[in-house]
């Protein structure tokens, strides 16, 4: 990679700030203590662990003791719904999750059902938001946790939490979300929504990898998955990632910090990527025109594959993604866009661009101008030309 | 910590070299694409990845597929037991653990055991060397798994590895080994001695915390624990933490240049600490005379807590450890000290004093010179006095 490159994919990760890792760095090979040692080494790591844990509480108006540390967000959502699981019985146990979560929320659901616990897939609208009266009718079916995403990975949708989360406890049942991708970028508080689990990590955060956390209201109302040390209040075992969890809480400061004014950036230049690429003819919006996350910008090209798209824009030096990265080598339609009822042939032929701190305006200059001869070139060579699609769609 | 202080705790965590954090550094802010994207960040990193991979499998004489990546060893444990235990049907299922095994595999396998699966803890002899006749009828009585540590992180003996897997073998039983203590201090290698599963981490081997992997012969053996993107094979999904993972190979490569000149110096600083604490009255080794690791030292103290002797060591700069980081926090005697029949006083009397590669002679001089000081000093405060003992034993 020597050119210069364009990167519109921070749904999928972000770089390190250099400011977080300046606040890894003292952990890595001074005060490396393991956090469960009682000498002095083990003390300070402690001491680190728990300010970060502090830290990133005090963020989401969580108690410190409520978040759990964990190695990714995808473990933090395999946590919340098997743990759910494992606590309750399973003739009881009713797990409800939107038809658009993120695959380590759709396949922890998928297991236990195939397990025998009682799943419900909830629908959404065509832009991605939660049906509500779908919802109410799985909580009236006393659905015992019901988990969905705040702003969604691929479309950038953002859900009316405050209604979810309100229905939710009029029935007494959990209520989970997936911020990983809303956290830092809009507010979100446990305190001022009713929130029972709440996931979140830093690599979408200008943080480390490997290190996600998940809120939990009432440790009694979950059990744990890793068994062994009993670190994390005994819901997740295993020596702390002390620095890690300290970057990962100076990533939290540094976003919180910036959140409100970057917001505001990224709006305006998410507005005008998204103006410029719909000039383009046969181009449509994936997801809400205004209920989505203000980094991110998602399209369908007819015609054309989005893999084809992401990789002919990276000849032209823009790092973008046809989805989640989570399942970008899978090759199968999206089940995010196939849950807003698009043909599996539009699903394929989406494009995400997701905006960060680094990109400007004359980034998505480049982007609006080299997009229509990308599409053009591409579509020339499409075997899903307009004359043919109606008579030979690809199931 | 401002004065100088002796680490002697290596075996519950290490520094990372400077040359593998360097290693990591351009993964961080520069090559910080998502393994699984497809554009340029993203092959980028993949790229990065797969040689880390390729590196650390080469050392363990494993190929590069045969290695799972985990957020650390505790996962790797709790992968290979419970996702045998998926993998089996439960009526088939049996796994046999040795009684001192690391807390995440013994908690591992009680949550199987509550849940319905067959469980044998194997005994060891006094020096903690698994008893293989036990280990025999286990396999008679159609065990499916075996699970023995290497190299025991408390009292560091070293097990008959060979003849272990080998009667495994003759069985057609499974066979894991916990070698997060001795990979990289000792030969092993996955070809010499057959093993099925063998779990390893980055942060005892002066690489970084929040990384572990687990090295798995026969993808089809096992199901995954973690459900979401299908990353490592389908085996354990999350966004790969590539820093990590690099700075885990790197961490291998250097230990692996330095494993056998840096074993036989520790094993002398070794056996003169021991040599000269062992002149202390009424102190005893843990573990097995030859047959431990290079760099492990661990006494029970008659008359003392461990904890206390660790406190007071402190003050003297000296940072050990009273057993097992994993369980230091828990104020139970440890399973390990009581496999090996000791009474529960001895083994709360119990100090591990773990050398690593930046202790010199002055270090272990300096720890000789200062212990007998120590332990009069806790012995004349200690309500465990010669005299009452008998009379008094702590329960």
């Amino acid at each position: 990679m020597t050119k210069r490159k364009i990167f519109v994919d921070y749904a999928s990760t972000t770089p390190v700030d250099p400011q977080v890792i300046k606040a890894m760095k003292p952990y890595f090979a001074k005060l490396y203590g393991n956090a469960s040692s009682l000498n002095d080494y083990g003390v300070a790591a402690k001491r680190a662990l728990e300010k970060a844990r502090e830290g990133i509480a005090k963020f989401m108006k969580a108690e410190a003791n409520e978040l759990v540390f964990t190695g990714s967000a995808t473990e933090a959502n395999n946590l919340v719904l098997k743990g759910h699981a494992l606590k309750e019985r399973k003739a009881k146990c009713h797990i409800a999750i939107s038809a658009i979560e993120h695959s380590s929320i759709l396949e922890s659901a998928k297991w236990l059902e195939d397990q025998g616990y009682k799943i419900t897939y909830l629908p959404v609208d065509e832009y991605g938001l939660l049906r509500l009266n779908a919802l109410e009718e799985a909580l009236k079916e006393n659905a015992t946790l019901v988990s969905v995403v705040h702003g969604n990975n691929e479309i950038g949708t953002i859900q009316q939490i405050e209604k979810i989360a309100g229905l939710c406890h009029e029935y007494d049942t959990l209520f989970h979300t997936d911020a990983v991708q809303s956290f830092g970028k809009i507010p979100i508080s446990v305190e001022k929504v009713s929130i029972d689990f709440m996931t979140i990590n830093a690599h979408k955060l200008y943080g480390p990898k490997g290190i996600g956390a998940l809120y939990i209201d009432n440790p009694d109302s979950i059990k744990p998955l890793i068994h062994g040390g009993g670190h994390e209040f005994g819901l997740r075992s295993g020596t702390e990632n002390v620095p890690g969890i300290v970057g990962f809480a100076k990533a939290v400061e540094l976003r919180m910090e910036e959140m409100l004014p970057e917001a505001k950036r990224l709006v305006q230049l998410r507005d005008k990527l998204i103006k410029g690429i719909l000039e383009i003819k046969d181009v449509h919006l994936n997801g809400h025109p205004t209920r989505r996350l203000p980094n991110n910008a998602n399209f369908r090209f007819s015609y054309i594959e989005g893999e084809a798209i992401v990789l002919a824009l990276d000849e032209e030096g823009i790092c973008a993604s046809s989805g989640s990265a989570c399942s970008s080598t899978a090759g199968e339609a999206s089940h995010v866009l196939l849950a807003l009822k698009l043909r599996p042939e539009e699903a394929r032929g989406s494009l995400r661009l997701s905006l960060g701190k680094y990109n400007t305006e004359r980034d998505v200059n480049y982007i609006i101008q080299v997009m229509p001869r990308v599409v053009k070139r591409l579509r020339a060579m499409s075997i899903l030309k307009p004359s043919r699609t109606k008579a030979n769609c690809i199931s």
